[in-house]
């Protein structure tokens, strides 16, 4: 069954069942079949005895279809996934990991049970862009990094080419703007000793979510809050596609790193890292082309390889560390 | 049903049907059913209408209740899972991995696709060790090179201290015992951007395997072999482990990185690094504490993440690069 009535109801004022029924040659009990199947899909359609029915807002739906013929892309997107809704789209792609090929995407509209890092649960409403590419880059397991590094920068470019929004990564694998989280990268890997398997990049972008509806304690961000309006996610998913595509073909590159140096949330300030072996606080001196975050400690420079990070305020730091470049 | 008469049988000599009936209180026919029950063991019992039963060979099977009971471990072994034939101990295990505790272990008979490195497949006939350990080191994700380096260690460290074999390590992960392969190691990991969620170390040990039953074109051996007859898995399979849970409770440790150092079949040689990239024959020079093998080329040192390595004997080298150390 097409919907034929949508062109109708696309105006945007009042028709009447009546008027769509004749013109379409169908019976009014149809043009109400048509127009369930339309709510049904995410139209909000009112309707009145007197003034028949009127399109309110259309769905804010991802169009895979037109995103996948959008796509400038090789590898990156070449088959795509759709679901309404799933678990996280990593585990469907962990599904999907050992037989697709290399560049495949799993898109969702919602996650029953969005993932963060170490095993957290990410907020995954309508409206947000739930991503997960599947890569199988040819390096060592050793450089894994440098797909993470790839996806950041990809992610930060994304948001300042199409908004012109600065965005900044925080080590190690967090998108801010305005210090506030916009997006989370999960990677997982499956790998030998000596060669990856596949690595799953699965991208958490708060695009149209409103902002009241973030957990309380989260300090989020959305692109609806940041902007005052939607953005078409389709044309998001595509940008972000093609950079990551971008990135990913110069995997390991002079470029990558500098980007991911430069537009560094976390480099200059005092953090705090919480690891395995307990808190370290210190300066975030630099970065490692190793991906590896070189904290300055009294006396020494400790090379963190992984860890919880978080930015120190003023206020937060302990007395006792706050002058520790003085101590050397 | 127990099995009372396999006491009868352990004698050696021949036990007539009626005797065993008679002192067990059972008829004949139950004699019968509990003969073929040992049979289904892997007990290989001769009958003979005139003389009766008589045991010719016991199962070579690995006991795994006395290998739990005898196991001096904390970790390593606290769970074990036994199975006569898997399609590989690796798989088995990764469907364990998420849920079960770190050291649990998986040991076949048989694999039915017993795996190597790079897709390959390894031959896993019955008397073989195939043996898979889940580890869950609180490592990073770029130390999982660590998990490879206390595997490899271990093994070595056993086949010395049991047999009195001079085991070596070719890199980044076979065994050799005059040249020849005896082990296999395959580490499958899974892992986040900083953190790893487990480490499956399937380990293939040719123990007592017959050396003309080897697919013709490998370059293996067996202890069978070796040492001219049969060891007990079961004993193998305990100093293993336990071998494995010190070079694991001390992973990243310096006894480690130097004996494998120490034990390394590859350092001094020649060798030939097949990779993504192409290949590379130069002098295996030295061995990174990160697990790299240092690779002496014309003019240079490479440093080696992943690849295949071919000890070359001097006929296989390729002339132009035969005195490459005279170039410098």
């Amino acid at each position: 069954m097409g919907n034929g009535i949508l062109s109708y109801l696309k105006g945007g004022s009042w028709v009447s069942g009546e008027e769509m029924a004749n013109s379409q040659g169908i019976s009014r009990a149809a043009v109400w079949k048509q127009i369930q199947a339309l709510r049904a899909k995410g139209y909000y359609i009112e309707s009145s005895t007197n003034k028949g029915y009127r399109l309110v807002r259309e769905p804010d739906l991802l169009d895979a279809g037109a995103l996948r013929q959008a796509l400038k892309t090789k590898v990156v997107g070449r088959d795509i996934y759709y679901y309404p809704e799933v678990g996280s789209t990593n585990d469907t792609a962990r599904k999907l990991a050992w037989s697709c090929d290399d560049g495949t995407v799993v898109v969702a509209e919602t996650q029953r049970e969005g993932k963060g890092r170490l095993s957290r649960s990410w907020y995954s409403p309508p409206g947000g862009l739930w991503i997960s590419v599947i890569l199988k880059p040819r390096i060592a397991l050793a450089q894994a990094y440098r797909i993470n590094m790839a996806a950041s920068v990809a992610v930060a470019r994304t948001l300042s080419f199409l908004y012109g929004i600065k965005a900044t990564i925080k080590w190690p694998n967090d998108i801010l703007v305005n210090d506030r989280k916009i997006c989370g990268i999960l990677m997982e890997i499956s790998a030998e000793v000596d060669r990856i398997d596949y690595a799953i990049v699965g991208i958490g972008l708060n695009a149209n979510v409103a902002a009241k509806n973030f957990p309380t304690d989260w300090k989020a961000i959305s692109l609806l809050e940041e902007l005052g309006s939607k953005v078409s996610r389709t044309d998001l998913a595509q940008s972000l596609l093609e950079e990551l595509e971008n990135a990913y073909l110069s995997i390991g590159s002079k470029e990558n790193y500098e980007d991911w140096c430069r537009l560094s949330a976390t480099l200059g300030k005092r953090v705090r890292i919480a690891s395995h072996d307990g808190d370290l606080e210190g300066l975030a001196e630099s970065l490692s082309e190793d991906g590896a975050l070189m904290l300055r400690l009294p006396g020494e420079t400790r090379r963190i390889l992984a860890g919880d990070c978080i930015h120190l305020s003023l206020s937060e730091q302990r007395p006792d560390q706050d002058q520790s470049s003085n101590h050397v």
